[in-house]
C-alpha cells in the first residue's frame, strides 16, 4: 500500500539537524518513506491523508525503561532512595506475576504510543510478555532480561537470569519483521559479579547482540565500586569485555573524563534520563561534555516509579532547560541536538539505522504534532516549539513502519479498555 | 444558581496539606463552595454535573508572568542572555502596539485557562488591555504596570510609567467583583533609581496596594547591585520602604540568608519560576530553605519568551523534581507542599484569601483533571499523581467563581478562533 501524508509541516533530516518544510508531502510505500517534498509527487498513492496544521517528526525513541513498573507509579514518593528501593519497590516487585507484568507493559505502551514513542528499549523480568505485546501492537522494542547475581557462589551456568536472557534471544530476536529485537543486559556493577559478567559479555559478542547496562547512576554506586575494585563502573565493564559489543549505558551521572574516553573508544551510547536523575536525587549527567566529545547521547524515561511518566516529550523538554540552569549558560544543548538525541541517536543505540529520521529510504516511523494549539503559536521556530513548548498530549498520530498505531486519541492496535481493565486487576492483586 | 459536582475525587484543604475524598460531592452556591462530602447533600441544587473519573483541585495560581510575550515565543532560543534580551526581545517589544498586547494577552489566556490557571499575576505595559480581557472572560488577574527609569534626571512626577501605574489602579482595582486587582510593580533594582522607588513604594502603602518586583534573578544582577550600593537587591528594596506593602518577589535565585531574613520579617512572598530559571541559565533558587524558614513560596511561569509555556502544571512538575537533583536528596519538597505553593500560597500572595483551597466558604475556583488517562493509573497516591504525573492537557474543566471558563477542550467565555486570528495579525505586523 502506498499512502501520502499531505499539507503538513515536516522536520526533514539533514546531515546536521533538521530542515523545516511547510505545507509539504510525505509519501510512504509499505513501511518505507519514498517521497518528501513541497511539491505534490507525480506518482499515484492508494490513500491520501490531509494533515494540515500538523508537524511531522521522526518517532521518538525511549532508550531506557522498566515499563511494567507503571504498576508502581507514585508508590513511596519522596522517600530516601534506599528505603524507596528496598522497602517499597522490591517487595512489590517480588509479588509481580508474568500476567501482572504483561498488563503493566501494555499500560505502559498506551502511554508511550500516545506521547509519540515509536520504539523503546526495556529492561525487566518476564520480557517475553513485552515481546508478545510488541508483536501484537506493532511498536518497535529492544527488550532485555537484565542479569543480576546476588550469590557469589553461583556459577555462570547456574544463573537463571542468564539462561532466561539467552532463551529470550533465541525465541524473539528479530521477531515481527525485526520490530522486536532482543538485547543483552547486565543490571549494574553493584548487582553482579565478574565471573558472571565476563562470560555473559562474551556470549553477547559471539551472538552479535547489543548490551545495556546501568553505569554510575548515583555517587554511592560510583564511589563504592572504586573502593571495591579500585576502578570505576565504566572501567570495570570495559575490562570485562562488556563494551566489546555495541553497548548502551544508562544514566552515567558520575562518569569521569577517563570513563567518557573509554565509552568513546568503544562507541558506547549514553542514555540520559533527566527526570529520573532529578526525582531520585541522583544528580546532573555531564551531557554537554559528552556531546562535545562526540558520544552518542540518547534519552530515556527510566521506569514510571522514578519519573513518574513514560512521556519522552517531557524528557526532551527537561533536558532542554536543565543543563542551562546547572551550567548557568543558556546557550548549551541546542534544540536540534536535543531532537537528534530523542530520535536519530536513539535509533543508532538500538541498532536500527533504518529509522530515527525523516528521509527517503528510512522506515516510516513518524509522529504528528497538532500545531494549532494556543501554546504552539506563533510558529516562528518549529524546532524551538517542539523542544520547549510541545507536550506529549500534542501528539495526534503515531505511525510505525507505515502503520498508524494511534490517531486523535484512539489506539488502533491496542484495546485500551481491556488493558485498563487488566491493569486494574493486577493492581488489585498487588495491593489488595 | 446552585450547582452540584458529583462522583468526583476531591483534594480537600486541611490545615496542613490535603485530604483525598473518593466519589465525593462538591456543592456551589453562586460563586462559593457550600458543601464538600462523600454523602449526597440533602439540599436541592439547580444543576448537577457528573464528574466520574475526575479529580477536583483548587485552581492553579500563576504568580509571575508577562503574558503578552507569548507573541515572542521561541524567538532567540539558546542565545546568550544579554543578546537574547537586548537584540531580540527589546527591539520586538518596542514595536508592540496596545492592540498587539491585547491579542497576545488573549492568546496567553487560552493557554493558561486550558492548563488549569484560575488566577494569574502579570507585569507588562498597556495592562488596561489585560484588565479588559480579564473582565470579559472571567479569569482572576492581579495586573501591574512595572515602573522603570533609565534617566537619572527624570523626576518621580515625570515618570510616565508611575503615572500609568497609578491611573491603572484608579481605573481597574477591584473591577469585575474583585476578580481584577491592580498591583504596584517595580521592575527591578537594575532598571530603576532610589528617587523613584521610594515615593512609589510610599504611594503603594498609602493606597493599600500590593507590590511585585524582580529580585536577584541572576548572579550578575545580584553582584552588580552589591557593587553599586554596597547592599543586595533585597536590602535595597527593604531600605526604600518597598516591603512596607505586601510584596511578591519574583525569582530570588541568589538571595542570601540575610535577604531571606528580611523577606520573612516583612512577609514578602517569593515566586519560584523553575523553567525560566533553568532555560535562561539563571540557577537554582533555595526553595527548600525558604520553605523551612516559613516564607510564603509560590509558583510562576514567567513570560513565554523564557519558558516557553504558560502551563503551571509543568512548573509544578519541574519544581517537584529539580531540587531533589540539585540537593541530591529525593526527600525534599513533598507533593503536598508543591500543590500548596501552586494554590493556597499563590492566593495569599495575590491578597485573595477567599480562594486557593477547596473548602466550604471559599470561592469556587476549581479545576478538574481527567484521571482515566493511562499515565494517571494506578491511582495509589492522588497527590503524587498530580505533582509528578499529571499534564496540563489533563485539565478538563476550569471554573472561576462558580463559572466554567473551559470544559473538555472548549472555551466557554473566550472566542478561541477570533483570538488566534488576532494573534496571527499581530504576528504578521511584528515580524512581517
Amino acid at each position: 500500500m502506498k499512502q501520502l501524508l499531505q499539507h503538513c509541516g515536516i522536520l526533514v533530516a539533514q546531515e546536521q539537524g533538521f530542515r523545516f518544510l511547510e505545507d509539504a508531502f510525505l509519501g510512504i510505500d509499505g513501511d518505507t518513506i519514498d517521497y518528501i517534498g513541497t511539491e505534490r509527487p507525480q506518482e499515484v498513492y492508494d490513500r491520501e491523508k490531509d494533515l494540515s496544521g500538523r508537524l511531522l517528526l521522526p518517532g521518538l525513541i525511549n532508550c531506557h525503561g522498566h515499563s511494567p513498573m507503571v504498576l508502581l507509579r507514585g508508590v513511596g514518593s519522596a522517600l530516601p532512595l534506599q528505603e524507596w528501593l528496598f522497602e517499597k519497590m522490591m517487595p512489590i516487585e517480588d509479588r509481580l506475576t508474568a500476567e501482572d507484568i504483561q498488563a503493566g507493559n501494555n499500560l505502559a505502551l498506551l502511554e508511550m504510543i500516545a506521547t509519540g514513542t515509536t520504539s523503546y528499549s526495556d529492561m525487566y523480568f518476564e520480557p517475553h510478555t513485552a515481546a508478545e505485546n510488541a508483536i501484537a501492537c506493532g511498536i518497535k522494542a529492544n527488550l532485555s532480561r537484565p542479569v543480576q547475581c546476588f550469590n557469589k557462589e553461583e556459577t555462570y551456568e547456574e544463573n537463571f537470569r542468564v539462561k532466561e536472557s539467552l532463551q529470550l534471544f533465541r525465541d524473539y530476536h528479530g521477531a515481527a519483521e525485526g520490530r522486536v529485537r532482543i538485547d543483552f543486559a547486565i543490571h549494574a556493577e553493584y548487582t553482579c559479579f565478574e565471573h558472571i559478567v565476563r562470560p555473559y559479555s562474551a556470549a553477547c559478542k559471539e551472538l552479535g547482540g547489543r548490551m545495556q547496562v546501568h553505569i554510575s547512576e548515583t555517587k554511592k554506586e560510583h564511589d563504592e565500586c572504586v573502593e571495591k575494585y579500585g576502578k570505576t563502573p565504566a572501567r570495570w565493564f570495559y575490562d570485562l569485555g562488556t563494551f566489546d559489543s555495541p553497548t548502551a549505558a544508562a544514566h552515567c551521572v558520575f562518569v569521569t573524563e577517563e570513563d567518557m574516553a573509554l565509552l568513546l573508544e568503544k562507541g558506547v551510547s549514553v542514555i540520559h534520563n533527566p527526570t529520573s536523575n532529578m526525582k531520585l536525587g541522583s544528580g546532573f549527567a555531564p551531557i554537554q561534555r559528552m556531546l562535545d566529545l562526540g558520544l552518542n547521547v540518547t534519552l530515556g524515561t527510566d521506569g514510571a516509579a522514578s519519573n513518574n511518566n513514560l512521556n519522552l516529550m517531557e524528557e526532551l523538554h527537561l533536558a532542554a532547560v536543565l543543563h542551562n540552569g546547572y551550567h548557568r549558560d543558556p546557550t548549551i544543548l541546542k534544540p536540534a541536538q536535543l531532537l537528534t538525541m530523542a530520535t536519530r541517536n536513539g535509533a543508532k543505540l538500538q541498532g536500527r539505522e533504518d529509522t530515527g529520521a525523516l528521509e527517503v529510504g528510512k522506515k516510516a516511523d513518524i509522529i504528528a504534532l497538532d500545531m494549532t494549539k494556543p501554546h504552539l503559536y506563533p510558529n516562528l521556530d518549529p524546532m524551538a516549539l517542539v523542544v520547549y513548548s510541545a507536550q506529549g498530549a500534542d501528539v495526534v498520530m503515531t505511525m510505525v513502519d507505515g502503520r498508524i498505531l494511534y490517531e486523535n486519541g484512539e489506539f488502533l492496535t491496542l484495546d485500551a479498555d481491556r488493558i485498563l481493565h487488566e491493569a486494574k486487576a493486577a493492581v488489585k492483586r498487588l495491593y489488595g
